[in-house]
């Protein structure tokens, strides 16, 4: 008999890890939906032809693939020595897991767009799957939880999901930055210092900046193909940290004075902070004209959190993108979106011990089992406290005290009740405390009420 | 261009069916915590390992396979002509998508047995695959919720689901009819009328009365070898109907009397029914001495659900079983547990009509967006909104006003809120009742209030 596991990189959830990942994404659901966003939720298998060539040759590679019903060898020509792998793998598989929420998305826009009401505001939270090397932090199924507003050009909506992950943040008593740059800025950048058809490889180079340094990232942009000349000319922008946005905007509306691209791109970035400044936002929003993230779709905005008083990569980013259903047919759709990391928020909530207690103890009361008419006895206070929405549970057995009571104290249940044939004859339970081991007779109703007073 | 489209048998769903499923899987679980299960999840792929051999021959073959990642063709021998399809399939795949909720569960309990309290009481509420041919009413992807105990022979815990069954379906205004039977009074009956060992072949005929009528399942009963005289024999079993419970169970009595497992089944069967007396469940609950369905793990009781104003299948099934974690090398966990399939309980609704209004409505108002200083101002009415906790947006443009009223009335939002510079002089806002088209100048305040009367 082999011992039973799970694929490397997955996880099996247990209910302490469960109240606690549902405590994350029913705080993110709550401020979603007070801001109008809808729920959607897409197929786990998309078709490949869907994914492949959306996120680089790197996502190709780290697409799971299923493989075809039936006789998948049908048609298939083994013998051809020729053929690559990713061929073979594209004869014998049509579909595949989805890799994030957005790509999937944009498919659903352009199925769908003559159901949906645009600006069409959605969120998203599902699992997506990516055949990664797995490593601490980094799993093969992980959830993102996805807003984006498509079909509306407005800063507004930028404005909007910085509002939204501020009272995210607050909700969880997680302290963050959220740095916040626009593509355009980068576009001038690339224009005015090196040529404009640069500004990915400035992008890719600027990308690694937290990873490796700025050393580093100039030696990066100058084997890119970057001039020294322009690596000198961008120096400046590395020593904008600590200046207050307003003073970053005024420079950097010089610096890229001669491009027009550049110029929208800052008049963009002062439009949502203006927006922010009215919203009575706690969050640190910091302009940092360094922030790229590879996504290569982003166009307007870019945005990435990080957690201030934990050392760890972003938490969440996300950004406008101008062109992302017109891979599938459907232009002249703007959106702007992020994406929420669970797994990330989970290990910074359990590293700052910020998890609130009362998830931890779904159960208020277990009713101990004496079997017989006890039993019975014991059903009848039971339905009335579910009844009134009080979770509880009999254990299903009449075995010994001890054995029962262990079992509440292993599961933290806090108040366990108790009643044999003194109780029933006069019609009350006993109900302990299992913190303070405190005892009290009491009739259900008061039981009830306790209950209610303080309903965890 | 291709148009994009989603794998066949899969399914999007747009906000209204997201809804709609959402107050479905909200109801089931609020039950299920109420009585004190706990939530696990286990992951969307499983070794193979795990999988195979645990559907039968037919599951097996429904099980999507996952393609190995890097280079799936290294070790395998392509040119070798008998190797058989599923021995290919094998070489090229180590993980699967999970088919069903019951396994998993079976492995997890196995896998971390050492960090659970027993008796164990868990739900799961996930999707699981299966290559199915698609049509109306089956996917490829589909919900189970399922709950579970685990650790516990109590027959308390068989009539605690009929009781979680009968809030469930109170609760959705769903009329259905449970029926239950015991896989041991099956066995009595092939003890008795044909042979113990001919129990499967009964059970696999029994299980299509539903579809093929009793004449057929007759004889389907001589062609599977179980004898003409058995077959008579056992012709007093589908005259049961219209009897009282009690009725059913004494003729059992009677007719099993000679079967040691048999008159078990019966007097577990009485328990259950005795327990179930004293719960107060408005569900109609019938023993069904055919209730076999097909599957080879029950060992005690077989329940199964329908709905009984829809001509459907059934809704809901489950029962006990002695050895499933055995198959992973844990021996002596009996379980029992129940599984709601989400989509036939969201036809039902569908098509009883029966999903609640408010549920549809999950945005209370929209501000007009006037743009300048106006748009401001709205911004502050919304703010104050939200964080009365009333979900509300404003639309992000500033377009013209027959617009933005379309776009409320599509998305069905029932108050609509504007304010211009009148209003905006004054500290008022304009809400309109889009359904009785009723206007009103108000504080911010008195609208909160509105909404808290009736927060939909």
């Amino acid at each position: 008999m082999v011992k039973p596991s799970i694929p490397k990189g997955t996880r099996d959830f247990t209910p302490v890890e469960m109240m606690r990942r549902n405590y994350i994404f029913d705080t993110i659901r709550t401020v979603f939906h007070r801001h109008a966003y809808l729920p959607i939720e897409t197929p786990a298998m998309e078709n490949l032809s869907t994914l492949m060539g959306k996120y680089g040759e790197e996502g190709d590679r780290l697409l799971f693939k299923i493989l075809n019903s039936g006789d998948f060898t049908k048609g298939v020509d083994f013998q051809d020595d020729t053929k690559s792998v990713n061929k073979l793998a594209s004869e014998l598989c049509e579909k595949g897991l989805r890799y994030d929420l957005t790509v999937p998305f944009a498919r659903f826009i352009v199925q769908h767009q003559s159901e949906l009401t645009f600006p069409f505001k959605r969120y998203q939270m599902q699992p997506v799957w990516r055949a990664d090397r797995p490593q601490k932090g980094r799993y093969r199924e992980f959830y993102q939880c996805d807003a984006d507003i498509i079909g509306s050009n407005s800063l507004l909506n930028e404005a909007e999901l910085v509002e939204i992950t501020d009272e995210i943040f607050r909700a969880f008593g997680i302290n963050i930055v959220m740095k916040i740059n626009n593509r355009k800025i980068l576009s001038g950048i690339a224009e005015i210092f090196c040529s404009a058809d640069q500004v990915t490889d400035l992008c890719v180079a600027l990308d690694k900046l937290d990873k490796i340094g700025r050393e580093a990232v100039c030696a990066e942009m100058l084997e890119r193909g970057i001039s020294q000349e322009a690596v000198c000319g961008m120096a400046p922008l590395f020593e904008l940290e600590g200046l207050s946005n307003g003073e970053v905007l005024d420079k950097l509306e010089q610096m890229l004075a001669a491009s027009e691209t550049g110029r929208k791109g800052v008049e963009e970035l002062r439009t949502v902070l203006d927006y922010v400044s009215k919203m009575q936002i706690a969050t640190e929003l910091q302009i940092d004209v360094t922030l790229a993230r590879g996504l290569n779709y982003y166009t307007g905005a870019i945005f990435e959190i990080k957690a201030k008083d934990v050392a760890m990569g972003s938490i969440s980013g996300g950004g406008r993108y101008d062109n992302l259903t017109g891979i599938f047919g459907l232009k002249g759709m703007s959106g702007v979106g992020i994406s929420y990391g669970a797994e990330r928020i989970y290990d910074v909530l359990n590293e700052l011990n910020l998890f609130p207690q009362h998830i931890m103890t779904p159960i208020t009361a277990m009713f101990v089992n004496f079997g017989g008419d006890d039993e019975l006895y014991a059903l009848a206070g039971l339905k009335a406290l579910r009844d009134a929405g009080v979770p509880a549970e009999i254990y299903p057995d009449s075995v010994k005290m001890g054995k029962q009571m262990n079992y509440a104290n292993a599961k933290g249940i806090p108040y366990v009740i108790m009643a044999g044939e003194n109780e029933r004859t006069q019609g009350v339970y006993t109900l302990k405390n299992m913190q303070t081991g405190e005892q009290q007779a009491l009739q259900i109703d008061d039981i009830i009420g306790i209950w209610k007073k303080n309903p965890r």
